[in-house]
Order: structure tokens, then C-alpha cells, then sequence
């Protein structure tokens, strides 16, 4: 038996939305106190009213000091629920793609709040990003061994939210063995992620619809991809049969393993790459007098907090402009960003700002999301925060 | 030489952003009264400095009472310019799209406020959507004339903007010869669109990108596409391999045209046709027990003006409740919005309460757009309308 959670008045209606978190304020202090739990105890969630609204995990010491598993359910938190919400999560992978290689676990929107698992095939990549799915580590990995029977399960504990949370940063094969690099396939071109020592779980599969849609506009073109990582950008358009990809980075690593991407899809002729400061190497490739026909940008989230929201615009409105004086007229912009806390709006908001500095028009011409693998819970805002913006400058 | 129209002070600054609209209280009336212009006029938009802003046309009667057709620039609104402007949008059309068939002008969006042109091959359908585009009508048609030589112009004067203008609504064949029905082809499917009678200017090109993603979600799949007009959606579904699609309707003529696509495009054993008004025959539907894999709700604009957001959102609440009604678990809800005052989270927010109600759960797996035919201006938000969302429930 779980013990009940009972909720301040009116803090359930947005649990009766379809949300799944509990802030600590709405926590009906009278009858439980959040000092006798601990992280990971699960609690079955209920109304003034005694009505259940569903089972949930704690995290006591944090803000959002419980998350909903099991909406309206009593369920316990272990493996045979874990599986059954792996085949669910699956279901929509499979209708979706093509090959085993995408996010098979994207937390709250696959109802397993605080999980995120990557698959590569026969290799699995899985973060435990608060303490109290923390404690269910070992179910998690049982129920992917059913499901899957996997080659390997590595577990990356050095994500932001762990670091945050004062939670251990060790990155570990708790199953089988997983190699330095796996291999994966994206719109039809072939990669090796550093699964152990890359940024996140050594790939970024939330971009993968909008790079598909760099076909069209690439073929015969020269393109410049920036903060180009191990090449996801950049190669698929040499592969879409760009005429010149150079990719930057301020990581030699990161350009190490693009270059290696690029002779793993045959496009090495076409291929170059620049290492240094992004604003900086921009600086100096205009300085150069150097234009492309296609300029990629996929920065790291520039606001991680609410707080940081001003500056954060600011830092996108620099390199789009930045990006826009090394595009030819006629050229296009693809402006990412990976910041939840950046509106869409203001993204194309801060991308008219930089046209106008630099000279020039724009017209959005597409506008990437989420993909299936990523998907968006609609009672969840902050599911969402990934935009591609493609606009064509003249 | 074109008369100057003096800015009040402070009312350039939208325009120095890259906005096109002036509005009529942001005259400098102690310099110029609008009473001295007539509709079509042109300007040299000057601030109070002088500084020249850009040249617009007049539209002296209305609320916004000059749009920029050059920003920047003094230059007159002749066939040669028109011309200009065509082959930049051209340009990005055929960048996108291997064939001939899109929006060729939009509005602001391509320089070009008020027309909208339409092209099915050789076939061209203009909208000339204010009175003061309206005095260019000519110089439209012989520009198009010169780039394109086309076998048949026609102007669709009935858009609803021309009738709130109080302007005629003549529907006419301006060039060469249109006939009833024209063909066009949108992602490898085929279409007869009836440009005379048919809604708007017979076709509606801003989803095709949406419509493109059906691929992967429909094989082998029951779909129901409602308000279905002449089977955008349904025909594009069973031509990516739908066991079985229903078309609905209120307009028989509409479903007639329907049945026509899906013989055309040899799924007629496929394909049938319901006829009545979409949120009645929705719930005849439920009563009779049917279910579908997958339900698509592309409804006209439900909310026209600013006023009727909330009444507006309720009704996008209402038909997304009956649509989930007739889905199965795990099949796809694709909900269409082409209402430009309902924000794209609203619209994902009415998903979510209809799914509270229906009792089920929703993930938001795509995002669809406008395409490349139907750029977003990014100074003006106003250009930006059309939204699909496609989310699976379980």
C-alpha cells in the first residue's frame, strides 16, 4: 500500500487537465508533511475530497515535488510498468520510422517523467534526469532487457538536471557492452554518436524532421553548418548532394567525428571543417569574404532559465546576423534553438532584428518541430522546445 | 512623381522593422489629410525627418492606409515591377517544389500586399484583395502575361476581404481560356480543382506540406477526413496506401468533386463520401458505432475576428471532441486551424480539453506549417495562420 498524498484545495484541477506535476505549495501541509518522504517513495495522489487522481513518485527537496506516472491509476512504479509503457511508447516510434534508431523515451510525454531513453539499434542510451526515478534504475533496465534484449544499456548520469539536483554524474554500462561510438541512421544517412563521451547521449535525434527537409534546398549548394557538433546538419546536407559543406565547432573532437561521419557516407571530398568560437570563426570568415548559399544554425540553449530570457534573445539575434552576412541573397538561413524558454515568435522575432542589421529580407519559408520521437504532451507546455526556422534572405 | 506621405513622429519605427502596414491614425494629417488620396494612389512614405521609408499605395477608407510595396525604395507600381517581384517568388517556388502547382504570390509576404496568385501549370487564378491593389489589375495581368505565358488568367473577385471592401465580386476570365476545372498535382497526388465555383480560388495549397506527412501514419489505415472540401487530405491518404477512406462534407458539389479526385487517382475502390455538417454528422457517426485509425479536422476559419477567439476556441474544442470520439486507441488526430487569430498553443490546448472530455490521452508526434508558397513574413505576425496538428491518442 502507498501512502495518499492529499492536495491543497483547487490544486488538482491542473492535474485534472491532464498535467502530471505537483508543486511543493500544493501539498496540503496539515495532512502530510513533505519531511517524511523520500526521494522515489511513491504516493497515490488525491483531492480534498479523498478522490484519487493518480499515482506518483516524490522528489521531496524539489520545487516540483511530485510527478504523476499513472494518471488516475493506482499502480505500483516497476518494471512490468515500465514495459507496458515502452511498448506504448514504441508503438509510435515504429508507425513513425523506418530503423531502430531514434528517442524511444521522451519522460513526461511517454508518461515516464524524469526518463529519457535513446536507442541506436541494439544499443540503448538512458538518462535518470531527478532523484527520484533515480531509485528505479534497476526496473527501468529489466524492462528494457525484455522488451529489447539488447547488445547494451549505457546509463549517462551527467546530464544538467542530475548536476543540478546534486545526483552522482557517472556514466556506466549497466548492461552488456556498449562501444565508444554506435552507429545510427537519420533520414537515410548513417553516423557514429560518442555514446560514452559526446554532449547529451552522444546524438541529437530531435532535429531529424527538419534536417529531412533540408533536401530541396540544398542539392548543388555550398553550406555552412555552425555549432555543426559531430556533423548532423552538415552531412546529411553533403549526403542530400550539397556541392560544399563546411562544418564549425569549437570542439576538435566534435569536428574529429563529423570528419569520420563524412567519410562514413562518402561526401569526405565535399567536406571541411573550421574549429574555433562560433561568433568569433563567423567574425572571421566575413572578414574573409567568404558567402554560402545555406547557413545552418544549431546553437545550445542560450537561455536555460526564465530569467535569462532578454540576454538569451540578444546572443540569437548576434549570430543570425552574424549567419546572415555570410549568406548570398537568395540564400537560406535555417535558424534553430533548442531553448524552452524561447517562444517561436520570438526566434523569427530576433531573426527579422538581425535581417534588418544586416541589410536584407526575409521569408520564412518552413518551420521545424518536435518529431514523433520527441513528441509534445499538450497539458505539458514545457514538452516543447525545439524550433527550426528555414527563411530565405534576399 | 509620387505625392510624400508624411509619418506622425514615432510611427516609423515599425516600419524600419521590416512592417509594410500604415495605419491611418499614424498620419501626419497636419501635412497630408487622407481626403486628398483616392485608392491606388501611390506615396513616398516619409518620416517627419523626411527620410524617405519606402513607396506604398493607398487605401484611404481603410483602417490600415497605405501598404509598402518597396521598402526603401521609390519606385512605381507598373508591370515592370510587378514582374520583378514574380520572378523572386518564382525563385523560391521552384527551389521547393518540382512542379508547377502553388501559391505563386502571397500577399506581403512576397512584396506584393493584396494579390495573391495562385498557378496550376499553365493556368493562373488572382485575387486582388483591396481597393488599391485593385487599380493595378492590368499591370498584374500583363506581367504575368511576360513571365509566364500562360494559356488562361482568371480573376476570382469574391474573396471575402473584397466583399467587406464593398469592391465587386466578379468572378472573370481576364486572359486566354480557364476552363471549369483545372488539374494540379500536390505531393505526386493529382487533383481537379474547380477554379471557377470552387472555394477560394478552388484549391488550398498552405497544407500540402502536413498533408505530405500523412505518409508513414496512414497505410493500410481507416481515415476520415471532415470538411473535406474536395478531398485534399482523403485523396493524399489513399493514395499513400489507406485501406479505406470516408470524405465528409456539407457541400455535395464538394464531395462530387471528391469522388472525381479519387477515381483520377484510381482509389475510388477505396473511397466514399458522407454528406452533412460536420459536427452533426460527427455525432450520427458516433452513434452508429464507426471508429477510425485516423480523423482529420480541417475546418474553415471558426474565429474571423479578434472578438471571437474564445467562442472560436470552443468550437475547435467541440469538433476535436467529436473527432476523438470516432478514433481508435492509438490512432492519429490530425487537427487542422487556418484561423489566424487562434494561437498555435490554443489550438493544442482545445485538443487537450477535448481529450479530457473524451476521456483519453493525446501526443503531439508533428507540426505542420505553411510551406514555402506560403512564406511567413517575419515582421508581420499577421502572416502566419495556418497550423496542423497531428497527435496520436491512447
Amino acid at each position: 500500500m502507498t501512502v495518499d498524498l492529499y492536495l491543497r484545495k483547487g490544486a488538482d484541477r491542473r492535474l485534472r487537465g491532464g498535467h502530471l506535476w505537483i508543486y511543493s505549495n500544493e501539498i496540503d501541509t496539515a495532512v502530510n508533511g513533505l519531511g517524511q518522504f523520500q526521494a522515489g517513495d511513491l504516493v497515490s495522489v488525491r483531492a480534498t475530497d479523498g478522490k484519487l487522481l493518480g499515482s506518483a513518485y516524490m522528489e521531496p527537496q524539489s520545487l516540483i515535488c511530485a510527478r504523476l506516472y499513472a494518471p488516475g491509476e493506482q499502480l505500483p512504479l516497476n518494471a512490468e510498468l515500465f514495459q507496458r509503457r515502452l511498448y506504448e511508447a514504441l508503438a509510435i516510434r515504429e508507425a513513425a520510422f523506418d530503423k531502430p534508431y531514434y528517442r524511444l523515451v521522451y519522460g513526461d510525454s511517454d508518461l515516464l517523467p524524469g526518463l529519457v531513453i535513446d536507442r541506436f539499434g541494439d544499443y540503448l542510451v538512458v538518462q535518470l534526469n531527478n532523484s527520484g526515478i533515480e531509485r528505479y534504475g534497476e526496473a527501468v533496465v529489466e524492462a528494457l532487457k525484455n522488451t529489447f534484449n539488447p547488445t547494451g544499456i549505457l546509463l549517462r548520469g551527467d546530464s544538467r538536471s542530475r548536476r543540478e539536483s546534486g545526483l552522482d554524474e557517472e556514466i556506466e554500462v549497466v548492461f552488456g557492452e556498449v562501444p565508444e561510438s554506435v552507429e545510427l541512421e537519420e533520414n537515410g544517412v548513417r553516423f557514429l554518436a560518442p555514446v560514452h563521451g559526446g554532449q547529451k547521449t552522444g546524438w541529437f535525434y530531435d532535429h531529424r524532421m527538419a534536417r529531412a527537409r533540408l533536401a530541396p534546398w540544398v542539392a548543388g549548394k555550398s553550406v555552412l553548418d555552425v555549432y555543426s557538433y559531430i556533423g548532423g546538419w552538415g552531412i546529411q546536407a553533403a549526403a542530400f548532394g550539397a556541392a560544399e559543406v563546411c562544418c564549425l565547432d569549437s570542439s576538435a573532437l566534435a569536428l574529429e567525428g563529423a570528419q569520420a561521419n563524412a567519410a562514413l557516407n562518402g561526401v569526405a571530398d565535399r567536406f571541411n571543417t573550421r574549429q574555433g568560437s562560433a561568433p568569433e570563426t563567423m567574425k572571421h570568415m566575413i572578414d574573409e569574404g567568404l558567402g554560402y548559399d545555406v547557413v545552418i544554425l544549431d546553437p545550445p540553449a542560450f537561455i536555460q532559465r526564465r530569467k535569462d530570457i532578454k540576454k538569451g534573445i540578444t546572443a540569437y539575434r548576434r549570430i543570425n546576423e552574424l549567419g546572415l552576412r555570410l549568406l548570398r541573397p537568395g540564400g537560406l538561413l535555417v535558424a534553430g534553438s533548442c531553448s524552452m524558454h524561447l517562444a517561436r515568435a520570438d526566434l523569427i522575432s530576433a531573426m527579422q532584428q538581425a535581417a534588418v542589421r544586416a541589410g536584407c529580407r526575409l521569408r520564412v519559408v518552413e518551420q521545424g518541430a518536435q518529431g514523433p520521437d520527441h513528441p509534445v504532451h499538450p497539458a505539458i507546455p514545457e514538452t516543447e522546445y525545439l524550433k527550426a526556422v528555414f527563411a530565405v534572405r534576399s
